[in-house]
């Protein structure tokens, strides 16, 4: 597209269809959108067909609000990841009725684009019932941004038959998405059962030396099983985000 | 393959061509190794056609030397990552003379099986000139594992025109892996300038405050980027053999 | 169990009882409930005696309660730990009069099983005051699995005579738990004055270099003392459970 | 000033105007004001012409408005920061109509002095919304301090063109502050493209492995790009003073 | 014994054996010996049979042959562990022909009692090959002090069939050491499996954010398995003395 | 005193006025009281005429009221720390009137001895007006164990004179307590400034990287000064502890 | 200069002097030279009057020689740092005599621009003597693009009065470069005493708790003074670079 | 002395003895001596009786020889610490026959002044023999400075009864010394016993989560003991000043 662009302004350039002035001018502007606050990069979504998620942190409602109408004006899906209840409930009687709150993972989603019927497969799989918010917000995430999406929840490798016998769904995956809290091993047992890529994300589920996170992105950062990489901790968003772009690569049409 | 061996065991079973014992007995038979000290998971690279690498450090040159007979027994390409100088020296009069070591990733390779033309294209990015070793490593475990690699080194965050006169090589790639240590930056901005995945490798050099790589590391996995993961500092390797397997999901008969 | 299990289904096999494809369903068929967002390890109760315990942190209260009531269903003792008094205030209704709440260990425990009279003696000791909670979640479970427990709280070693007029009572137990949280030097000592093992919880009490418990964590880790094993910081749990394990070595039919 | 004081108070002596015990009497002097809890340092004020600033946190209602009116009545200018807004309300009616809290910076300011037509350009950049807080912070101060300022936000390293489309800009500035949580790469991105001083703003914007501004602490300590300086975690103020000091030597009278 | 003597003490003064004076000398007099720079615990020795071990790290040659001399003379059996090659080439001309050193655990070995047939079974496992060292020492520390042991090595969880297939052997030990580096996820997976206790010893084999053994502690002391306790980073001889501490209760005279 | 104790037991028993059983039994009465919750160490303060402190951190209301109770029947002082207003105002209808809350330091003082005149001098200072709470807990411990105390605050060494104006008060002092959060560097002026010892306190005074005052604990742990001690962040009562114990030494009839 | 360059490329294309195919090279070519291994930003060079420095850690003998011989070809200063005497002796044979390898701060430089007379002065002090290295590779950076430079050393606050007596040498500085192991201190003091910016920074001197300069670093982030901003842990180059910079700001034609 | 120096000033001014410029000029003249790369502070020896150490980590072999010298010059005791014995070597032509090397404590002692009969009793514990060097460094130390200096080793508290049979030993010392490694328990309970101060030096004896001594560093600022403060890992030194310092009180004619 850019590229595109480009090529057409030099060209009328060439063609002294516009001054040298103007060719500047053009260059300069590119298409995202400025709130003075934040920069929203419709950009982004032009190229990889995945919207801007809004990380929900610290910004206010007002912002949040402003944020979410240009968005829609500009007919991208909207996410916004680590949206408190209480801001939720603030932001509730402004939005469309499309709005979808996902307390457990903390997200927000409003579908404005046509769903097609969804790349391959992603699964998303968590070592206990406590990682379940961040799993979900994995996969709210993929399936959002256009992935089939499949979860297994709760089993962690204490009790290892629970995940052997997952093996088939495991393997029937484009990507696995493994979400894990305290000793976070479910990354490198899963990432040695199957064949394709592993992204592990560790949780802040725990207490003591699990030091909210650290003791298992560690465990993750170290896996010795191949294909496993790794985001933060409790970035669903970014493993779902991730996953699909990984999932998209097996599109017939991919590249 | 493991599917059809049960399934044939269990019909075997069934039209009474073996006992129960046998049965038992077959089921415990895994195609792996046992060298005593190690055991080599031949079943891994029939499964994905990756070999299994052999991490140096810790082991004496007599395990290092066994292992190696046994995956050329095996018919197995080699691969041993974090290969001191010193110890190649002493392996060397044992090995093949197809046996390649490349001093500055430290790895050696031992070539069995017939190259194929090579799946879609990893390119491999360094922030700086003391990050190539690490982003050797990652090339040449890709390319054996059979991806086809290309690098550009040097193009830190620091000089970004450096970076973005590459953005169409970039592009072009099915996964970058962006291999950085001090500030770790670059894996953000590859992120922001591409569509497809980016595995991040932290990388030890730097001093002070870059904490042998810590400050790369946590600059990677807070990228505020979307499609970035990462592996463990100094873990070329990790990030060669996730690229492969990323890449290999674009290739027309995948999966 | 599961040993007999895979013998029975081979040998129907065999025996033509059962079709390969009733037997392959029936290898997938292990006894834990699959409750959706956690599976049930019953399992683990019938292999070790030993109840599964419910990790209450991160877990709504309808799925404390959906769990909780898949157990008495299973008729197992419950043991819910790190469970808050709001959140118990919320569950009480609803739990049957059975339930002891144990506010100070922030315990649940349900007793389903009829009690035996007990195994070898577990001592469970505290350094401070302010350790006691978390002595008592150790107590709660090695007494909840089946052995016999005591406590002796605040023998701390800045008052080491407080510890050394108790050392005939450490040296009749199977098992020490030692509970300490600041220096945590208590383990240390302990450890040197008896022959039996010793199980070292940090806890997080303290302030400023304590770290939450990490002093005490490092300071049990590195303990001078033979026969000192420790698990995560507050993990009272952990302790019960594993000295109960312990215990169990030294009934008369154990192994 | 203090070296004109001694001189006289040398002079003085030596004329025999005042006696020895009076000298070194004299000598204890000092402008600063002492209210027991604080000492006020006016003599800073008269040296760089930059006022005391007021650390909030840990002081009291009472102690805050005690130190506020000394200044006023030293005709300060007055810079309270990390002011909640909590705190406010109960100051708030105890001051002059002058006063100005911003609430996103946490910041009141009470002008006292006028304002001369200000100093060169201080151009404060932030990556993200959400370290908008801490950018107000540094321009306040900046900006009371005598400087001109203009801020540039949301233009992180993982849009880069948000950031190119800014150089110009970026460039005029005599001085830059970067503010960035989460990766912080906007500071080495930024020191590459400009000549004149940065100063790097980590904050504690992000989650997980950020560890409340380390991740982004240690990339802006580790940058590539010369002409880079850090201070602390969400330090508002140090970047705004520091820079001010900065931007001052630029000016045509100084030194 | 001390016990034993107390009571003789008590009674010798009773009966008027002993005068006042006389008892108070005896009290003082324990069973250590002084060399002035090491105070020798022989008692230890008597009380659990257990030899006192020697931390060879940071004593000079004399000193260790100093303390080996007052062992071998006290019948004990000695066991210095981290003794390096280069400091057991000097020792070794001074020492019996009964010496035996263990270059892979540097452990140095000098049996003076006569074997007894050996308690029940420690197992020791490891996840790699690289971990043998650790592993070892714990083996040859649980052999001498009086158990069997058997150990089975390489066997971590990426290739999880690997470690599966030894369920039988290690469900036959009274305790289970189990040995890893790099993810450490072995300890949980075996702790699952198995119903007696595992002492998991964490080694310092990996690299990068393997942080020397932290990333393994940490997922150790975070196992959701039952039945799991910690030792120190590379601490096999803790672990070995632990283990046979456990598996002494597990003796028909135990206690 | 239980030297005599000891001796007049061993001369009661050679004079046959006691048994040996006897014996055994009164060894074992030794001076604290078992509250079962917490053992008081009375024999502390006989012994160094020190009141035991509470620390109130994690102990409920009752068991402080009880621990009180129980100090004001032996007739000690009594002096509870890091205790918060709300629970104080729990404890107050049931305290006697002498009792005082200090709510800066958050200490709860009770005298029940006269007062003596006082041993030498302690001179507390602090770097800022927000260290002044610990502060204040080293002065009231000094005080009520029998110190004279002076306090000097706010002179921090970013306005050095207003340190250096102080000299000869702190030269006066037989101890000085140093109190300072955020670059904690007032340890080391003062250590050179004066020839006694220095007790160093780190706060948790600051934000961001002051890590809650381990960049303060690091600074004064490096202090170049020579007689410079530290003790735990924010422990202003170890602090004002020490500083009595060094400055009893200073007593006439010391030892 | 690259604008103008844009724009002449615009102009050519407008005036058809060339076409765009051509227009899109040019814009491509930018003024850096690509070494393979490297690629040298003489760009840099020509933007800010400051040579590129060589980070000499991690490249080898060659590609330093590579890279000194292509900037000593564009006619640029040469400034490598953290060169080791030992590289040094391995690459003297093949440099100019002009070479001056600094053995203190392990730097060497090459002097290819003549000398103008030198920009305002940087004064740069250190705490103590072992802090020289990294004090002298700040002042031979700063020196060599071009300011003057004094060094006052060993001036540590622990014997404040030899800091007190070089106040007026400090004041006559645009800019103090404080250099500090240890209690890293000095910085703080130093940015009390001035009008002008302080750059501090933290060297690896010291042992135990000063973790390799990381105690140097907090206290230098902390300082309470205004205007210090602090640079990596052992970045003399960094330091010299940005008090270059921020002195150039105060000439006559600065901007 | 500086006060009369100050006073005499005055004096010699009002009385016209002077003039003003040379009254400013004598105020520049403090008792250290300049070697331009360290300033010898001679003025601390005058002040306190102790001699400036030298900390030979970093100084080259010249610079610790001028620095010896002048020493020796101004008749002051020379003491060097971590001076490591091939330095040693290289200095040890260049110094007098009174010059004594301790290797173990790798410390160089020149003693210049007549030996007084020692002030009251520093008693220096260890707990284990390798951490012996450390103790000897603070009993060195303390001894050179003119206390009293009893040692005793090897009293860790995993065999408490060692220590407690040191009880009345270390009762009568004015001062402890405890130095301890791995747990650094040592010092809590050695806290607990006696009456007077306990200087606690943890030591980096240990491996794993030993980390160099922090582990026992945190053991002893947490330290539940009253009368202990801590000095750097490693520093016996330091403690031995401490210690010293603190003895002085005692002695009569102090303050």
């Amino acid at each position: 597209m850019k590229r595109e662009e480009l090529k057409k302004v030099l060209t009328d350039l060439y063609q002294k269809k516009i001054t040298p002035g103007q060719g500047l001018e053009t260059l300069k502007t590119l298409p995202y959108e400025n709130l003075d606050f934040a920069r929203l990069d419709h950009h982004r979504h032009l190229r990889s067909g995945q919207p801007e998620a809004i990380f929900s942190e610290g910004k206010t409602t007002d912002q949040l609000l402003a944020i979410i109408r240009k968005m829609i004006a500009a007919k991208s899906d909207v996410l916004a990841t680590k949206l408190t209840a209480e801001v939720y409930k603030k932001l509730k009687p402004k939005l469309s009725k499309k709005a979808e709150y996902h307390p457990a993972s903390k997200t927000l989603v409003i579908r404005q684009k046509k769903k097609s019927p969804g790349a391959g497969l992603v699964v998303v799989v968590s070592a206990g019932t406590s990682d379940i918010p961040i799993a979900e917000e994995a996969a709210v995430t993929a399936e959002l941004f256009g992935s089939q999406v499949e979860t297994i929840y709760d089993i962690g490798v204490a009790g290892i038959h629970r995940l052997l016998d997952n093996t088939d769904r495991l393997r029937k995956a484009r990507v696995v998405v493994a979400v894990a809290g305290m000793d976070g091993a479910l990354a490198s047992v899963v990432g040695g059962l199957i064949e394709n890529p592993v992204i592990a994300v560790p949780t802040s589920v725990g207490y003591g030396a699990s030091f909210n996170g650290v003791a298992a992105l560690l465990t993750m950062l170290n896996s010795c099983a191949q294909g496993v990489a790794t985001v933060n901790i409790d970035n669903g968003f970014g493993a779902g985000s991730m996953a699909h772009r990984i999932n998209l690569l097996g599109e017939p049409d991919a590249l």
